[in-house]
This record gives structure tokens, C-alpha cells and sequence, in this order.
């Protein structure tokens, strides 16, 4: 594969940076009781996220104003954001054509901020994983009308990890058209393993369900039947990088497992994207270090508050050569999205 | 401080192997149906531990056969074990009067082949935590007439994590009494989230399981209210060294989190101990990053199908000093046990 790191001058690209729409359509289905969102006015610039008669969360107008966002990027030195929806909005407890009209809102939002700043935004869609019909259909309009890069997808549909089988014609659709796939966590396990604030669920719960959903496209083989499958992982993968040693070694000598995994753990995995959002130089040559140079792209979680907010400094603080830092800049993150 | 590792030269501590016990007692109890264990003879040198009629684990002569564990010992050039019982027989899910009974057998019996090879053997038992006025009771039985090093626990009782302030009076004792505890994973969360073997159980849930328990010792504020409790985790913490940098950051960045936590999660996680079964050199190193060079001890999970086959050649292949390789051999497993 040609690297593209060498032709690459439009500046940093952060993978992983959120969208919530700044109003929500009135709900025009026929279940009642539909956790369908509505925004409230909150402080200046700010709204609540409502669901169900709840503030879900408040946000800040970054998270629609395409104006504040290119102001920010500015300041901190970002050629252009992947856009992605706020993964509560993912909507995969809806009914099946709730969620497909809510998830075509959101793209028909994201593609048109893409469309008015095309050299600053890429756009991830949604799409109703609940039904993996309505899913590959939304998946066609969000790349062949829409001109969507991707789509963001949770690491779990109602609880099913998106390694089961049930998922494969989605992935085998998104591999025939070159769809990138963003995994990001929602609705985890291990919620009631937490002691402590509200905040540990997006703290701890959230890396390890990336992790098991990383490992489940390795142990349930959809990696392995679709080598052109672009597919990458928020938070560094979450606890990918601690467990797949443990999978390499079971790999290596207990024969049942080895048997159910046509490809090494250990090469599976490096055939996969991650984001570097673990805020940490450390961790970060961790993640080069398992995944290889090759699959590690920036992701800030821009613009909520757990971002990391200098991801330039943070790719600086690594003292790597100059090539590996532009492949971490840019040269995945466009090999990833298929960007020429 | 006092450093041992100059004192050190009776070999290399092994601090995870298991046993199981020859035989089990008949079930004295009143409860229909309890999953009281039993024994069925299987293949030479092996049985099969039965639970309600099936077969749950078939095991060899080594988990309970004091000579021929012996022999594996000198083989291997392992100078000492520390027994503690295969998880599964910690019988959280049981009665508290089964489960006490329980404990009191498989403490017997380890403390037993501890007093035959005082030279060779530790031992850890176990105490019906499901129960925590009996848990401590029969720590106390376990400390101080059976004379064990401490005990083996699970990272939750029944779906409870540990980090959860209904078991502070049991850490509290085992600080009070100098037990050392060693957590293990059983019955994890995130099972839902599989795809593949059975053996996934312990290859990819286990880990998490321990991480989130580890965690939850941190953000519940347990390890804050005992400084000289003596706690030690198995498979190098799980993910915690993957889920540590974002609790860091979490932190040092939402006041919430912070709030909760008197020491800040990177300094707390070096308090506590963890073994070294992670099979990979690289990952090794990585834990001795994260927790410190003198928290790190040599775990085989011995006698079982996944273990270390060669921890020796395992400590060789980490090309670290002398003084380093002697506090991983023996000197941070005789700080934990609080061995002269």
C-alpha cells in the first residue's frame, strides 16, 4: 500500500471528535414512550440533550457550530475533523424505523456541516444496527447520496458485541464500499463492577467494552473473511492492547482456540485503526508498540470534557522520528478513510 | 523499607499456583440442591471436579500431590509456591454456612501441605465473603490457628465488586492481621460480550474483570483507608494498566472524579502487587512502567492448561539489572507475604 504521509500538507487530522444536531426534529413515529431526544435552552451556548423528560447532557455549541469548531482547530493546530455523532444518539433501543429516521437526521446534519467546509470536516454516519437491514440500507445513502466517509458504530447493538455473526453482512457491505468504520463504546458492560462517580462508566467501563469488541471481531472471525475491512477503535482500543497477549498465548497453546482463529490474535489486530486518546506519551508508544506505527491515528473526543486538549503537544511529547509522527498526524487517518 | 531481595536466596516464589483438594468431604449441609463438589475418577492421575451432576473441570495429581508438585518445582527451578484453591471452590453462590464449611475444608487441606514442606509451600486460603461477620471469622481461623499467609479472593462476590464498602471490614481485618490478599477473577463480567470457545471466559473476561476490581479498589476509596493493606492482583491486574491513564486523567481533569479520590489513581495503583502472568515480555515490562519494579512477582497459574510453562526463562528474557530480576524473582512476593 502506498503511504500517503509524504503527500500530506493539509496539517493534523483528529479521528475522533463528536456531533449533537442543534435541534432535534419534532417525533413523528407511532410508539409512545419513544426515547426520542429534544435539545432545552441551558446556559449561553449551551443546551440540554433531553430524553425521556431528563437532561441526558448538557452540551456547548461546539457541538453544531462548524464557525467554533474551525475556531478551535485553529488554536490548536488541526487540519481537519472526523465527524462523528455523539454515540448516545446512536439510537439501537428505538424501534427499528425510529432509530433509521433519527440516524438518517443525524447524517443529513453531519454530511451538510462536511458539505459547507469540505477541506476542514469528514463526516461519519449513523445507522440502525437494531436491524442489520435497515443498517445496510442507511449505510448506502450515507455513502453513495450523502458522500459520507464512514460510519460510527457502537461496540455492542443492545448488548449483542458487534463481533456475533448477526453483524456480518453489515461489515461485509461497509468492506464492499469502503466504508471506515469508527467503534466507539455506549451502553457497557461491567457497569455494576463501578464504585464511584456517575463519570467511571465513560472512565472504565468504556475501554474495556471497546476491548472485548475489538477481540470479538478477531474471535468471531469477521476479521479474517474481510481483509479489506477498514475498521477503527476509539480510546486506544480500550483494553485491547492489555488483553491480547493473554489471547496470544491461548492462542499459541490451547488448541480449541487456536482452531477457531484462522489468523494470529496478534497479526488480527494489526490490522486494525486506533485512535491515541489515552493521554498518556507512555501509553501511546504502548499502543506502536502492539498495534504498530502503522494503525495509530489522533482522536481527541473533541468537544467534551474529557477531551484531550493539545494534541499536538501530545504527539510532540512522544520524541518519535519524523515519519512515524506524520503517520500519526495524517497518514493512517487517511489511509483509513481512503483519502487520496 | 527494608529491602529483601539481598536477603533473598532460597529461589524463586511462584505466588499463583492452585490446588484442588484429593477428595471432597460428603455434603453435611440442609440445602436441597447446593453445589456442594464432589470427585470422579477420570484418566490416569486425573479426576473430575463434579458440581451438580456435571463435570466442571477435569484436573490432574498436581493439584493436590505435594511430591509431584515438588518435582515440577525442581524441574522448573521454583524454590517456592503459594497455594491458593482453584477460584471456582471459593463458593460465593453457596449458603454462608455451606460456603464457611467449604472454606474450612480447603484451608485444612492447604494449610496441611504447607505443614508437611514448610520449605516449599505458602499457602492462601479462602473465606465465605458472600457472608462478611463469617469471612472474617474464618480469616481469623485462617491466620491464627491455621497459620496461612492470607487468602485468595474473587473480584466481586455474587456480581459486587470488592471496592464496594460493604467488604471495608473485611479488608480491614486482613490489613489488622497481616494477611495478604490475592484477588483472581471468577464469574466476570462482560460474558455477553464473547464470540468463540468457552475458554474466552478466561482468556478475554478474566482480565477486565480483574482490571474493573482492581479499579474499584482505587475509586471506592478502600486502599486510601488501609495504607498497609497488602493486596495483590492476578494476570499482571488485567486491563488495569490499559484503564489507569484515563482514570489519571479523568482525575486530573473532572472535579468529580477527582473529588472521590484522595491519591491520585497512578500513585494508589502502585501500593498494590501483581503477579506476572502475561506470557510476553514487552507486556511485562509494561506492568514493571505502570506499577513500579517493586511490585511486580512471578505468577504461573500452575497446574492449570494456560500456565507459564517456564517463568525461569520467562524473568531471563526481560534483560533487566540483577537487582531488578531479584525483586521480581522473590523480594517483592516476601514484601507482600511479609516472609523475613
Amino acid at each position: 500500500m502506498v503511504s500517503h504521509a509524504q503527500q500530506d500538507d493539509a496539517g493534523l487530522i483528529d479521528v475522533h471528535t463528536h456531533v449533537v444536531p442543534q435541534s432535534f426534529p419534532a417525533y413523528l413515529g407511532r410508539h409512545l414512550d419513544a426515547p426520542w431526544p429534544s435539545m432545552m435552552p441551558a446556559q449561553a451556548c449551551h443546551q440540554h440533550v433531553m430524553v425521556s423528560g431528563a437532561v441526558y447532557r448538557t452540551v456547548s455549541h461546539q457541538c453544531w457550530d462548524c464557525a467554533a469548531r474551525q475556531a478551535d482547530m485553529a488554536a490548536r493546530k488541526i487540519g481537519r475533523q472526523v465527524l462523528s455523532p455523539m454515540p448516545e444518539l446512536l439510537s439501537y433501543w428505538m424501534a427499528p424505523e425510529d432509530g433509521a429516521a433519527m440516524c438518517r437526521y443525524l447524517n443529513e446534519v453531519i454530511a451538510s456541516m462536511v458539505a459547507d467546509h469540505p477541506a476542514h470536516f469528514m463526516g461519519l454516519g449513523a445507522v440502525p444496527l437494531q436491524d442489520v437491514s435497515l443498517a445496510i440500507h442507511e449505510l448506502d445513502v450515507a455513502m453513495h447520496r450523502l458522500g459520507m466517509a464512514g460510519v460510527e458504530i457502537a461496540g455492542n447493538v443492545n448488548g449483542t458485541v458487534i463481533g456475533d455473526p448477526r453483524f456480518l453482512p453489515f461489515f461485509e457491505a461497509a468492506a464492499d464500499w469502503g466504508a471506515a468504520v469508527f467503534v466507539h463504546p455506549l451502553r457497557p458492560s461491567g457497569m455494576d463492577r463501578l464504585v464511584g462517580p456517575a463519570a467511571l462508566e465513560q472512565v472504565l467501563a468504556f475501554p474495556g467494552e471497546t476491548g472485548l469488541a475489538a477481540a470479538s471481531m478477531i474471535t468471531g472471525g469477521t476479521l479474517a473473511r474481510l481483509p479489506n475491512l477498514r475498521i477503527a477503535y476509539s480510546h486506544g482500543g480500550g483494553s485491547l492492547s492489555a488483553l491480547l497477549p493473554r489471547l496470544q498465548h491461548a492462542w499459541q497453546s490451547l488448541p480449541n482456540v487456536r482452531d477457531a482463529m484462522p489468523i494470529e490474535p496478534a497479526q488480527a489486530a494489526r490490522r486494525m485503526f486506533y485512535d491515541n486518546l489515552v493521554y498518556d506519551a507512555d501509553t501511546i508508544h504502548r499502543l506502536i508498540q502492539v498495534f504498530g506505527n502503522s494503525q495509530i491515528m489522533v482522536g481527541t473526543d473533541y468537544p467534551f470534557s474529557i477531551m484531550d486538549n493539545d494534541p499536538v503537544g501530545r504527539l510532540r511529547s512522544l520524541a518519535l522520528s519524523d515519519d512515524v509522527i506524520q503517520q500519526l498526524r495524517s497518514g493512517n487517518a487517511r489511509r483509513w478513510l481512503d483519502l487520496a
